[in-house]
This record gives structure tokens, sequence and C-alpha cells, in this order.
């Protein structure tokens, strides 16, 4: 007889399945003759098989595995890139250690370069066209890395080309407020603006400059922000620690949106339809380039004008004044030009994915989806090549573990080796786009481990609430890095934790409301159950706003070997930590999703909405009790659900062989419900009130206490019934049959 | 030991499910011990329960449901529908034949009437306003039926109000054809203009009006049409034979787009955001009016002008002029005008659906749903209460099965009785906008019988060709009415058939392209496999557009028993094949669904595509070769899916254990892809085009051609990317594992 049966949940996944179901048939009580399929179809995780997997984990593997990635430069679609493809084919396709099958996915996608033969240029020149100073062109040398000629020269991909030339001035972060304080006092009209990264979007310092006259624009990355101060290459920077020199400069994509631009919501193949490039949003409307701190010192501390905000102060030894506009006449560039001169192009070229699979024994056609970009700016050792390194000892381990017959996941493990993220997570956006309906069916939940090792303090790991217990279990079966009586999980807590209503003191999870890295297609447009980790650094000990080498020709072996992580020990633990999530995911018979801690968070988003906003939404005749009652409702739907899944009368409570797996989908409304390109998913999105609640709710407010207008308020109104709605929608979804 | 396992299909089916599984234990080779649910959950069809469904569906039982359902006019949200609210609660609440649970659900939706107190009139008034002729105000009485006060007097739907004065002219059916050819001879400005039904939507007729100075507009339906030529009501008309009275007038909703207006893709729920009334697209610019053939003859008769287009007369026995605008000078209407008085005002009105369902035993949380609209615009004995009447009887049938223990079907059974379709197919739509997610994720198929019999010669059914083979099964097994010996099947074939290249000559079966009753939804915005069908007439034998009483006075339960269908034995045959279909939809294994021959459809779709456009398509450099490669995707992916599910050695072919369901969705993009209102589907939908191919495609390319346009030529290739894409990842979800 059948003893029980059980309920797979898939909380907090995309638009996914109604209904797998398992009979558990229990040979406890049962007459001995259960057939081999049914305790085949029963299995649950192997704790042994976790165990064995944990230990076979090898941090010199990955430091091999490193090492051979990082040879050359692998900036997206070169030749360099093409070695990593062979690389992952190579090891996902050998007999001993690979996958099951393994291959290329290509996509053609519009990319941004600069002239190897006519190089971004930045100059100041007096009114005859002398030049008094030229920015380097290309980083220093410190080791034979920064000698490659592969090395691109550092650039502003999407900043269009042209010979913008004028006064320079000196608008801080180059944020709207920042622009707008500066034009103030200074006439914008014709000027170079010269700022510091952070505080906006890379392409949102150009954006945001235009509108006031601005014609060209340089950003630079202040020590303070950076290197705690530090600036001299001579004992404080790089190769002598870990920080930034002087001539390093942050390369990136200039471009707010994500995925190819040219073919938004279409998989970017040879013969789909293009959108004129004069169409495309969302990139700098005016010249941008990037330049090390040491050019960035000798244009700031020779400006006049007057005095910047004390906010707007940086690392420099001199006072940031706001520009006259251009120099002070006491320098030796008074009434001098900043000339930019920009020769990057756009292409059309082709990027591939590297996909692998472990196929699932009884559930093959529900993936565990687990990824990392592959591509570089320069030789990218720890962006992404860290990340690559744990995937690939993850894929050498389970590989062996199937290729020797001693396991095979319950669920199929899916690989991604991404193309093209740094130009905007290309080749992850593509994939959602050209498998859509298959993966927000199928997919169980998607792992992104990009950046594996920022630093050995601490784990760092953001993702749907629902996952928390899984990382939380996983984090405490992994020793700590250089701590071996301290687990992850416990070291964890001590640099990051929250009081959770139902589990006291946790450690804090973060959420995946932007588009960092390559879970955002998942997250934001699939609506995919999905998690991002990391090992990081202790943020009482340093301020710098990422580790200092990040997207320079710096980011090297030899720089993530001495100063990220010797010995390997965090890449180790990060490989340890992902890997048993991804074991628990792809084996568990009741997936290991929680909808009880997904409803905390939708009450504490709530609760932040109904202070913030309530007064005034009743000003204007807004309820937000459909807004309190969906919650409510999600709530009671998630409390039922575990008391029937913890129920040891589950098979009289539920009909007999009651087989379902619940999801929630949050991305219920076929229409793109928030101001962002690609963003269906109401609870995780990008925002710029930066409250911690629904960030469409949170962005329509903002706006409409800002302008007062009734239209924007209808806005309020508008989003509080999409945000009800869809979250109505999630509860419906775990409530049993109708 | 296992001997088999089977592969469930969900064949067209919409955004769902990957993966159901059940292991079918074979008991002949095993050695006995088989636990009891394993029985259960393997367990097929009963064949004889289907037969014993088909003996229990009753003639008499339908036409009192009818009789009871049409004692009162049931215009949506009035006191008539709610008695009908409270009539289908009572029977499916019933303790001996009622379902296992029903509910009401309601939505607060705007709904146009016209006012009791200030009738609509329409009259010729001469330049000293003195009325020389007026319009029915309402229809004449033949029968009690007539007489009831709550008979709401013949209006557009949606029509504003206003008091337009202006001459006359004739615009055959107010196609932009005929407004443009009538526009060549005559000045529109300021004139009324008399069309005829058919040709265009109602809403239409005043749309294509407006942009030519028209301000007034009236409707009716010209003898030729709808009555064979017919016309006198003292030996040809109704009560004397099933033609249209001179005073009838078709009712109906003037609206382009279905759904409560003001809450496009949310449930319109009292606290739901409601876009203002000004944005309301899709209704009449300007007063439209129906009127009957009666006052149309008066009115056309005396129109001065040059004589119509041969093809633009009627059944009258005079010529149609175009109008001079205006009377002729021979008329006693010389010089007159013509003048709508509209008092149509718009209301929020509380709507409901009646909701009942049978809970499944092994799969409760896939849905079945079957349903019909339950408001009518008079007494609407055929449109819809032949389809209530029918629903009726098969809830009243299967409830009794289930109450007595002898069935419970394997997936969960929703009817819908849904309120307000008259008024744009609001209760199904608003239904489908609330529950989208479960929606989408959990039904297997929406069998919708609105009008169920037109007439007594022949089955009419339309649907996703997925389908076809299910219907077919079900139509073999039911006995023609009134041919003992003939299945509906081999009538069926005899009045509408083709030939396929699989199947050989077959009966053909329409495509759900239109939003004609409450199907629309549920395919065009949830792509859920649906299906429609009814008894139809014979189309040799008349050319009425519909049965002549649509819409009118005269569409009682006298007409229906008298004219329609005496004795009832067509509903019978509906309520058997409807049934069948639905009992097998439910309790099927394997679903009864086919992937191939919705390759069937695709290939011909393609053809047509290919012979049609690819010439010019060439010339403009688009390719088809993705469209074409996307259809041979899906065909192979049909082909090996059939392959797998009639293997016997699945077992060994597939995994150990593989149990899932596959099921396609051509609605993968999130994405509004066409140009219609709710409109996700790319396979089927409206198109102008008229072209027997994929319709956004169609519309495109006859866009791109009138034009000439490059940005006209850049959306047919957009639009083939779409398809292409959505036909390649529909293909994916037949696909294996990855």
């Amino acid at each position: 007889m059948m003893k029980q049966v059980l309920i797979g949940i898939l909380c907090g996944a995309a638009v996914l399945t109604a209904g797998i179901l398992i009979g558990h048939y229990g040979i406890a009580k049962g007459n001995g003759s259960a057939p081999s399929w049914v305790n085949e179809v029963a299995k649950d995780v192997d704790e042994s098989l976790i165990e064995r997997f944990l230990s076979e984990v090898d941090n010199i593997q990955i430091q091999e595995n490193l090492r051979e990635l990082t040879k050359v430069p692998h900036l997206a679609t070169t030749a360099g890139d093409e070695q990593t493809v062979q690389l992952m084919l190579k090891r996902w396709q050998d007999p001993e250690t690979g996958l099951d099958q393994a291959w290329r996915e290509e996509y053609m996608v519009y990319l941004s370069f600069p002239d190897p033969k006519k190089p971004n240029k930045v100059t100041v020149g007096d009114s005859s066209d002398t030049v008094l100073y030229t920015a380097r062109e290309k980083e220093k040398s410190y080791t034979s890395d920064q000698d490659d000629p592969e090395v691109v020269q550092p650039y502003a991909a999407f900043s269009p080309a042209g010979q913008p030339k004028g006064k320079l001035v000196y608008a801080n972060q180059g944020k709207p407020s920042d622009y707008q304080k500066l034009n103030e006092t200074v006439d914008l009209r014709g000027t170079i603006a010269i700022t510091r990264y952070g505080g906006a979007g890379r392409a949102a310092k150009a954006i945001n400059a235009a509108p006031y006259g601005v014609i060209g624009v340089l950003v630079y990355t202040d020590p303070s922000d950076i290197n705690d101060g530090l600036m001299s290459d001579s004992n404080e920077t790089y190769p002598h620690s870990w920080y930034m020199p002087p001539s390093g400069v942050e390369r990136g994509s200039f471009s707010t949106n994500y995925g190819d631009m040219l073919t938004p919501y279409l998989a970017a193949k040879e013969e789909t339809y293009r959108i004129p490039v004069e169409n495309i949003t969302g990139i700098p409307p005016i010249p941008i380039q990037p330049i090390g701190f040491e050019d960035a010192y000798k244009l700031i501390c020779e400006l006049g004008g007057t005095v910047a905000l004390v906010s707007w102060q940086g690392a420099f030894n001199c006072t940031y004044n706001v520009g006259g506009p251009g120099f002070k006449p006491t320098s030796a560039f008074n009434n001098s030009d900043v000339k930019l001169d920009i020769f990057n192009h756009e292409e059309l070229k082709n990027s591939s994915n590297v996909m692998g699979v472990i196929r699932g024994s009884v559930e093959p056609d529900r993936y565990v989806i687990y990824g990392n970009h592959r591509d570089s700016w320069v030789h990218g050792a720890i962006d992404p090549s860290s990340g690559t390194s744990v995937m690939l000892e993850l894929t050498r381990v389970l590989g062996m573990m199937v290729k020797q017959g001693k396991w095979r996941p319950r669920r199929s493990i899916i690989f991604g080796s991404w193309g093209a993220e740094e130009f905007g997570l290309i080749g992850s956006a593509e994939y959602t786009e050209q498998y859509f309906t298959k993966l927000s069916e199928r997919t169980v939940a998607y792992i992104n481990v990009d950046i594996a090792v920022f630093a050995n303090a601490t784990l760092r790991a953001s993702g749907m609430p629902s996952l928390q217990n899984v990382i939380f279990k996983a984090a405490k079966q992994v020793y700590a890095p250089g701590l071996d009586s301290t687990s992850v999980y416990d070291n964890w807590i001590r640099y990051a934790n929250r009081t959770s209503s139902t589990h006291g003191t946790i450690p804090k999870v973060g959420y995946l409301s932007g588009a960092g890295s390559d879970y955002a297609a998942f997250v934001h447009y699939l609506g995919i159950t999905s998690m991002d980790i990391s090992y990081t650094y202790d943020k009482s000990k340093t301020n710098a706003r990422i580790y200092p080498a990040y997207h320079t020709a710096y980011d090297t072996f030899d720089y993530a070997s001495k100063f990220i992580d010797p010995g390997f020990v965090s890449h180790q633990a990060i490989a340890r930590t992902a890997g048993n999530v991804l074991i628990r995911l792809a084996d568990s018979l009741v997936l290991p999703l929680n909808c009880s801690d997904y409803a905390e968070t939708l009450e504490d988003y709530l609760n932040t909405a109904v202070t913030l906003y309530q007064p005034k939404l009743q000003a204007n005749g807004i309820s937000m009790e459909p807004l309190k009652n969906a919650v409510a409702s999600f709530r009671s739907a998630a409390t039922r659900l575990d008391q029937v899944i913890h129920s040891p009368d589950l098979i009289i409570t539920a009909n007999n062989h009651l087989i379902v797996t619940r999801h929630i989908s949050f991305v219920q409304l076929p229409i793109i419900v928030l101001s962002f390109f690609i963003s269906r998913h109401v609870i995780w999105a990008s925002s710029s009130a930066g409250q911690p609640t629904f960030p469409g709710l949170a962005d329509a407010y903002a706006s409409a206490e800002s302008s007062g207008h009734s239209s924007a308020w209808a806005k309020v109104h508008y989003h509080l019934s999409v945000l009800s709605q869809a979250i109505e929608g999630a509860a419906h979804t775990l409530v049993d049959v109708i």
C-alpha cells in the first residue's frame, strides 16, 4: 500500500509546471514487492554523495583552471575568447570527467570596439591647438600580462565616435542632481565633464550630461572610492597590494539596457530582424572615455571656478574645483580645452555560449541551470574567470561521478558559459530569448557564480527568499577558508545578519534587484528562482566599491593568486557551497524551496510600503487594501502548503495519489509592467527610488510625489493593481486544485 | 517490474506544464502485487462510461432547461440575469446531480444601455422640424415574449449619445472601401449614413465613417443577407418561419476589442485601476443606431442621388441610390434630414460568472474547462441559452455519476457560465485576466459551446488542429439527429470536408481566428488549446449570415422549439459530442492531442505564405528560410514524439521512469506581437488580410505591399522573426530533455 505522497514545491520559480508527481512507495509497511522504478522515483538527496562531492573539490585544480583561462586576454568574440570556448568544450567533452553533452550556440550580436590603428586620445590643447598634455593610451606594465598586444585600450563600449573639444568641468558622479547643481553656477554648454565612477550607471553619466549641452565626458575612479585613498605605485598599489595602480582604468559597457541591442526580445540569429541603429536607447548620446586617476589628477587639480561641494571632494591632494569652466588662471592649462578623439566603432560579431548538460534520471525535463560568463575585458582573472574556474571544478567532480556511474541527478543540470556578458549580459539574455517558453516552464532554479571571490572574508549571497533555506543548509556543511572549525554559515552570520520574524538572527541574503550579472534575464525576464554567490571582503576594512583591479589590465592570475585568494581556498569554499546547493536542487525529491520565506519578504515589503506611502495614497483616494489582501492571500497559501507538505496524513488530506508540484510566478502579466527594459518581475527589479519595497510601486510613488500630477497618481494606482493582482496570481498557484 | 511508461501530451496547450508523469504498472506480467494507487494512476478512459453518458443525455431535459432559462429577458446585470445566476447555482449545488462545488465571481464592468425613460429615436424631419416619419422604437409583438417590459429597446451598445441630424446617404456595409467609393461622388460631411450588417464589424461602420465627416450612422439587416430575400410578416417571416420579421433588429456590442474596456489586462475588481473613459479605443466616435428593415426600406427607397453599385443593391423592391445626399426630389421626404436622438449611457455594473468544478482524482490541478456565456440581449433562446441548456444537461449527467460514486475524472473539470459576453466577451476575459498564471499553467483545453444549434443539418467545429482527432472520435460515436444509422461524423463529412495529406478526406475543422465567442481570451490571450462546436444549417439551402432571430426579441423558446430544433435532437447531439470530447480530455491517460495534425496546419500555412509572399520578400531582402526551418523543426519534433508515444520499447528508448507531459506554446513572447488587443498567439488571430496563413505576417505583408515603405517591409521582417522564433520555441517544447 502507498504510505505517503509527496508534494514537490517550486516556490518562487518562474512560469512553471503544474504537476509532476511521484508516488513514494513505502517499503516499511508494504509487502516488499515495490517495483524498482518506484524506489528510483522516490529517491531523495544522498547525503553521503554530498560529502564525497565536498571532499573531491580541489583548490589546486581551481588554481590551474584559472591559470589556463587567463593566459591571454579574452575579450568577447576575439581569438582569446575562442580559445576559452575550445577549453570549455574540451573539458566538458572529456570522456573521464566531462558532461553527457556539450555544444556551442552562436548569436550575431552588436558590439563596440576601439580602433587599434587609431587609439582614442584625451588631450589638453591651447587656443592654437598646441597639445599641452596627453592622457595615457594604455595602462602601465608591471608584469608581462600588460604587454600582451591583445590588451584592449581602455574605452567606453557604445560611446559614439567623435572629437568634442571644450572647457573642462568637474561633475562629481554624473548623477542628474550633480549636473543640475553644477548648472546653477556654470554654463555647461560646449563643455567636457569629468566624472567619477559610482553613484550613477556608466552610460547615465553621459545621458544625464547631454541635456545641459555638455559635449563630451571623461570618467575615472577616484582613489577614495577604490583604493582607500592610496595612490602611489612605488609602494602602495599593485604590484605591492591589491589597489589599483595610477594608470589603471575601469573599462565597461556604457549601456543602460541588457541583451543584444538590435534584437530586443528576439534571439540574435543571423536572419533575425534588427532595429535601426538610430532607434537604440540607453547608450551615450555624446562621446565618453574612461581614464586613469593619474590623468584625472592632472586635470582636476588644475580646474578653476568655485570649490566643489565637500561631498564632491576626492582623495587627490588638491581642492576639487568645478571648473571656470576650464582651468584656473594660474594653471599651465589656463584657457586650454580638453579634447576627446574617440574612434570607437560598432560591429556585428559572432558570440558563443558554451552549453553542457547532465541528463536527469527521473525528471530529465526539469532543469537546474548553473552559469557564468566566459568573456572578460582583459585577462579577467577575477571577473569572470574566478567563477569559470569554480564551474570547471564543479563539472569535473560531477562529471567524474556521472562517468563512473556513481551518480545521476534526478533533474537535468544545464551548465552555461555565457558570451559577451561584458557588453550587456548578451549571451545569457539571448539564451533566455531563444528558449523563452521551454526555460520558463522547465527551469527549477538558476545559480550564477560570476566573480567567485572578491576577497577572503565572508560569503555573500543574493537570491529569491525561497532559496535562503537551501543556501543556509549548504553553507553549514562547508568549512570557512582558513577557519577549519567554523562553517561558512557561522562565519557569514558574523559579517552580515538580520532578524527574521520566523527564524530569529540569520545571515542576510541580498536581493537580485539590479542587473549586475547574468542572473538578470533569468530573474527579470523569465522570473526564475535565482541566486548569485561569492566570497567577499570585510566592509569594515575597506571602502573599495569593488576589488580594485576590476575591468583593468591588472585583473590577472598574478593579482588573483597573490592578493585575492592565495591558495585558492575561498574559491574552494564557493565551489563547495554552490555545488552543494546545486546537488540539492537537482536531487531533492521535494524541491528545497520555501514559500513561507518568500511570504516574509512580501510582508516586509508591504510594511515598508504602508509606512511610507499609505497616508498620501489615501489622500489621493487610492486604497492599499488590495495589496494587503494579496500579501495575506500569499501568506495563507504558503502556510497551508507547508502544513500539507509536513502532514503525516498527506494521503488523507489530499486526494489519493495526488502528485503535484507547486510553483509561484510573479511574472504573470504578459506585459512589461515596469519601466525598465525586459523587466517583468513585480518583486525584483531595478528601482531608482531606493526603498526596500516593491520596486515599481516605489518608483511610481516617487514620481507622483515629486510632480503631484493626477496622471502620476493614476500611474501609482495602476501599478498597485498590477502588483496586487500579480501577488494574488502567485498565491493562486500555491492553492490546491482550483 | 514496470512494463511501460506513458507520455502524456498537451499538444497545442498554453504555457503549461513540463512534467506530469505516471508509471503505468503492468499487471499482466507483474507479480500481482501492484499497489492500488498505481492502478488508479494508470487508469485510462472507460469506454463503457462514455456509452453510459451518451445514453443518459436527454433531449427533453435540454428542452426544459431552455424553457426555464428563457422565461424572461436576461440582459447582462439585469434582474433577469440574476435569475439565471440563481438557476445555475441551484443546479450546480444540487445534492443529487450537482458538482463538487459552485460559486459566483463578480467583476465591476463598464456597460452601455439605452435610457428606458428617453428611448432612442430615428426620425425624418423637414426644414421646419416637422417630423415626417418615425422609425419603430420597439419590435412588433407576435407572442407575449415581445411584450415583456424588460425587452431592451434595440440599440448599439457603446454608441455615444447625441442628436446628429443630416442628409441621408447609403454606404453599403460601411467598410473603408465603401466610404471611400461613396466619397468619390458625394460630399459626406454632415451626413447620416445608412449601412447594412455584414462585411465590417459593428463598431467599424461608424469608425470608418467619421473621417469623412459623417455625423451619424444607421445599420439594418437587409432581407437579402438574412431572409433569403423574404420580407412579409403576413406569411413569410416569423411566426410563420425562422425568418426575421420586418421590425426585427439585431442588437450588439459596438466595440472592436473585448474584455472590460476600462481595465485592460487586469481583472475588473472594485478597486482596480481604470483608464480614463476618453482613452477607450475601438468604439464608435459618432452615434449609431440599428433599425429594422421595415424602416430601412422606407428610408433607402426614397434616397436620391446616383444608383448604387450592383454589389450594393439589396432585396428591397426598389433601386438603392446612394443619396443626393438626401432623398429624391419626388419623395415626400425631399429636402428632409434624418435625425438620430441617441440617449445611451455607460455604467459600471456588477457582472457575475458562475463557476462550478468536479475535482480530478489523479491530476486535480490539471483543468479541462467548459464554458458558455449566460447573458443574452433579450430572451436569448438560441444565443446563448441553447448552449447553456446543453451545459446544464452535461453537468446533470456528469454530476449524477459523480454523486453516485460511479465516476470521478482524472483531471479537474471547471464549468464557467460567463457574464456580459454580449458586451464584448467580458466575463470570460476577466476570468482569464484574474487567473492568468494558474490557467496558463494548468489548463489542458477549453471547450466553448455558445449557440449550440443554429439549425438541424450538420455539425460545425472549430479549434486547434491538435483537437481534430478527439473531435472526430467523439463525432463517430454519436448518431446524427434524425438519421439513426448515420453518425454525426459521417453526416458532417458530407457537408464540409477537405483533403488532408495525412488522413485523406476528413471533415473540415475551422480555425478560431476571430473573437466570436468566449474562446477568444483562452485562445488569443492564454494560448490554450480550444474548440467551439454547434449544429448548423446546410449552406446550400440558405444565404442567411446567421439564424435570422439573432439578437432580436424573436430569439425565444417558441422560435427555438418550432423553427430551430423541434424535439431538441440537435441539442442532444451537441451535448453528446461535446460531452464525449470533455470526458476524453479529462480521463485519457495520454492526452488525446495530436501534434502532427498541428504540424500539417503549419505546413499548409507555410505553403500559402511562400506562394503568396516569397517573391516580393526576396526582392526586399527578407529571407523566409527561418520560417521554413521553424516549421520543419516543429514537424520533426512532432514526428519524433509520435514515435516515442507509440513505441513499445518506450522504457528502453527513454530514460527509465521518464514520465513527462509535453505541450506546445505558441504564445512564447511576453509582448503583444500582433496589432490586435490581447492578441498573443502567432498562429490564431484576427487578420484583415483574409489569407489562410500566419495572420500577423499576412497583415504586415498586405500593409507593406500597399504602402511600399521600407519601414513597412521592416515590420514584415520583424514579424517573420517573431513568428519563426515562436514556432521554434514551440518545437523545442516537444523535444526531449534539452
